[in-house]
């Protein structure tokens, strides 16, 4: 049996070993935008710095103004080799409502459901289960061979679930330490469960959060009701007037930097079309709610949107109260594509609202985080020979597809770094990650571990050598 | 010293003792909306009966459905006496945000505020005060003169915060024992701090509650934001519908049933104009945001309303969460005139919120509460007797004026009791009811009581007899 053989045989046989690992990791429950678990978000950190330093890597908690930082790193065969930074995030999602999970989202168990395996709890899938695939891969090799195939970098943020705040200035101030030759991210979702995917594009994300101030102070609406200005009606008027009837967005300028997707892989998305029609099935909806003519792939992958993301005002309780409140207030999202600028997205969004505010109402804006989109060059030797790895994987083709979700640090390690990134994930769209009953597909841990065994081991080769 | 005169004393002399009644009545925190203080409603409901029978009523305490009735009887000077029915409720309004008040909202101080002695506390304006200045003249009736000047019932209901759901059916089981020749309501307001006022004219009630529906769970942003039907959207879009350009209401058929006011009404009106002005700028406003070409005080009194007064949906904590909720509520109410009908109105507003609802998204509707609005004949007996009793004890002339809030039970006691009502309050618009720091004016207190001895002694009289 070769050392490449062995590795693949050592993560079969050791399967429930690492899903002990990872249910470990997933007990802490590291939800970063709640400051009630700003201490579980260290403890997961200084939990993935342990591991990482057992499997052999040197290995390090670092400090930021908000959740800190795990970086690591392995010298791999020796200086030569290429060189590769592993990235993910060991945050989670608040889990309210917590009603609606069927069992303890920080109790993960492998379960059957509809006939298929998988790791419950919040986080199985975004991202504890995905970045846990590559560290398993890494700790597999390391025990039958010494070593890795490629000197490897890893670096495990704690807030990319609240806009990743600190990354930012932490790769700025730890650049000679971070670059590499290229980025590995595992964060994305496979086409199916059968098909691996490789992600050429990811949008972009800007956060805001609006209050339209009105009285001062909270009303009757019988006294007041007809005379006083009633901030949840303006917000309501501006909200509903983000889109126009074919559902573009309104905002003047939005489209600027949006690219029209070739012809070339709009027909190749064509082709999974078939797969995408479940898409909104398995979410109970039949049909696309954004601009008009396009495909749901094009919609969700290489178009912009304006969404609401939560609305809060007045009285909100149990029964009913007359109350015209002093505010309301929205969190609203865009989900940018191609070249759209964040900064102007931003500014336009706030002119917009500012403009459609009538006398005696304020807009107050707090900003939610920002990163542009990114699309990688459809042919580079990364894409070629991890497209090959995952292949002979699943014994299926890898396509490359597009990614709805934003990934900022990608963004961020073109710009600060100079890399591209190479976007494998295993996750499913039904993961439910964000929503009640997370999970993951214990093939997806399974096949990933061993995936990034042949990934790494395919980049660590030079022309013309074979594994 | 006439009995008359001695009543008026004895409510001087004993002011004191009275606000300690008030006070304890305000301790109990009979907050009806929220199941939590259901036995808090008992206790206001138990306090009374015991005060009413000291006093030397006949009281009790009414089972409903809901929170309980009070019923009180004394049999004044015979059963010739005209028979008045007084109407107040106990319950009030919930105290959230409890951060925004300056002292516990259930411990009632007498303070000095702005120059001005008030009572301070929830319910301390709505409806507690202004119950217990009936209550609090003919405790000084009965211990000046041994009896009443008419026939007097009490009812006290502790459900007018949340839309009274009992007391149509309680009226309808307990017609023979709560007629009366007229009703006498105290729940409304004084034109300003020295000028009492009679309303005329109340504004009826339509709650609703409406949940859009769309996917059947919480949704990533990033992986369906562009292809999913997001609720928050559709409910903005629909709400923002809801006024045209020039602030009416688009919902069909809204105005059916809607009178001009006659211009010598509106003429009087204007006269009150002066002081309308300060009625937005002490709410930190500069302009009415309704109907325009209205006086404000048209638009309050005379006019329908559609107002939002809640809307919640989608992540709404601290810090940001990337979702497309599964649904997304609002409250709304509609203030209705004149000849509107309630039923109309909502089944209007239901089907104007499904003819705007997009393929698979769904409205589910919750009622809460609606009654129609009521306008008093400009001229009765029972007006001309009270307003010359108001104008003896403010030594001012009291407009008739209208009111922007609801009192159901106005309009009920109208279709069921055949009853007209006198409807007399020492409310002020600055009183914060509904907000937080909820005060009624000592001055209110004091002089309402005296009203109450003054009009139920004018009323009781016949025709010819004077005090």
């Amino acid at each position: 049996m070769s050392s490449f053989d062995s590795i693949l045989s050592r993560l079969d046989d050791r399967l429930d070993g690492a899903l002990d690992h990872l249910k470990a990791l997933i007990a802490i429950p590291s939800i970063s935008t709640d400051p009630d678990y700003a201490g579980a978000c260290r403890q997961a950190a200084e939990w993935l710095r342990q591991d990482l330093e057992e499997i052999g890597f040197r290995a390090s908690v670092r400090e930021t103004p908000g959740h800190p930082m795990v970086v690591a790193h392995h010298d791999g065969p020796g200086p030569d080799a290429p060189h590769a930074l592993f990235y993910g995030h060991y945050d989670v999602q608040p889990v309210d409502p917590l009603d609606e999970w069927d069992a303890d989202p920080f109790e993960s168990e492998i379960i059957e459901r509809n006939g298929r395996n998988i790791v419950t709890g919040r986080g199985a899938a975004d991202d504890k289960g995905q970045l846990m695939t590559f560290v398993e891969a890494c700790r597999a090799m390391i025990a039958e061979t010494g070593t890795l195939p490629c000197r490897v970098t890893i670096l495990f943020e704690g807030e990319e679930e609240s806009g990743s705040p600190s990354l930012l200035p932490f790769i700025e101030a730890n650049k000679d330490e971070l670059k590499a030759d290229f980025a590995l991210v595992c964060d994305t979702n496979m086409w199916d469960a059968d098909t691996p995917a490789i992600s050429g594009g990811l949008r972009g994300l800007v956060g805001e959060e609006v209050t339209i101030h009105a009285a001062d102070r909270d009303l009757h609406s019988g006294y007041y009701g007809g005379a006083a200005a009633n901030p949840l009606t303006v917000l309501s008027r501006i909200l509903g007037d983000l889109h126009d009837e074919t559902g573009r967005v309104t905002i003047p300028n939005f489209y600027d930097g949006v690219n029209e997707t070739p012809d070339a892989i709009k027909a190749s998305w064509q082709k999974l079309e078939r797969s995408a029609e479940g898409f909104l099935k398995e979410i109970g909806l039949s049909e696309p709610f954004g601009e008009e003519g396009r495909s749901i792939m094009e919609l969700t992958w290489a178009r912009p949107t304006a969404e609401v993301n939560g609305i809060v005002g007045g009285y909100t309780g149990e029964g009913f109260k007359t109350v015209i409140p002093a505010k309301a207030t929205a969190k609203v999202s865009f989900r940018l594509v191609h070249d759209q600028d964040p900064a102007a997205i931003r500014k336009n969004f706030r002119a917009f609202v500012e403009e459609r505010l009538p006398k005696d109402c304020t807009a107050e804006f707090h900003e939610h985080g920002g990163s542009p989109a990114v699309q990688l060059p459809y042919e580079s030797g990364l894409l070629t020979k991890a497209k090959q790895a995952l292949t002979e994987e699943w014994g299926v083709e890898a396509p490359i597809i597009g990614m709805g979700g934003s990934i900022p640090i990608v963004g961020t390690f073109q710009t600060e770094l100079g890399m591209d990134s190479l976007l494998v994930g295993f996750g499913l769209a039904d993961d439910r990650i964000h929503s009640p009953n997370e999970k993951y597909e214990l093939k997806s841990f399974h096949k990933g571990m061993r995936s990034w065994a042949r990934i790494l081991t395919a980049l660590g080769q030079k022309a013309g050598e074979s594994a």
